[in-house]
């Protein structure tokens, strides 16, 4: 059995979970060569819809995402990697997780979260 | 503010997580209209692509999902619904969570959770 990828036109969403909290970190993008390396090394690779590349997600910052348990659902379309995150933060941005934006009621936007790193630092070496 | 709905061609995915547990329960994609129909009821819409129209998720099983915050991801084009789910189950198929199928590390799928409702009894009322 595998992912269906036929469905997205060989790209699924990936759901990154926080193995230890359950918080949503991210959602990225896998085909099927980063899906076979994902379960191959134990780590999160997905596939770059802008680089149009495999990516070794922590790769450059070293915010490798060991993957704890895989599971996919009942459509086999949507992938969930619950996973450890090295490093403790996920987001390019130097957060947490990605979501760091809540939306009010009316539909504003609010950021509501601290940095866990100074992204200028970590990409700039 | 808005999603960046210009960026998936109109469709955004939406994760759905459960508010009390952080279970992930889903994930389904939004159209602007559902988006804005979802702000204003508080309960969650999507856009099924299958039917090509606005899905008010529990329309038909009364499993409706109370929305109890919204979060959105740093490049906006990624939902998070945090939901109360009513009736306990959110996959069509009669699981609390579409993601009861566990992927072992030799890449086999591996069914792994207890019906909440009969599909049947349900659907066919």
């Amino acid at each position: 059995m595998k992912p269906d990828f036929d469905k997205g036109n060989g790209l699924l969403p990936v759901i990154v979970q926080e193995w230890e909290t359950g918080e949503v970190l991210m959602l990225a993008y896998t085909d099927e060569q980063a899906w076979e390396k994902s379960l191959d090394t134990g780590e999160a690779h997905f596939y770059s819809r802008s680089r149009k590349s495999i990516w070794h997600k922590g790769g450059t910052s070293g915010h490798v995402q060991r993957i704890r348990e895989i599971r996919i659902d009942c459509d086999y379309d949507t992938i969930l990697f619950m996973v450890e995150q090295v490093g403790g933060a996920a987001c390019h941005k130097g957060y947490k997780s990605c979501f760091y934006t809540r939306v009010e009621k009316d539909g504003r936007f609010l950021e509501h979260a601290e940095k866990v790193f100074d992204p200028k630092e970590v990409y700039n070496k």
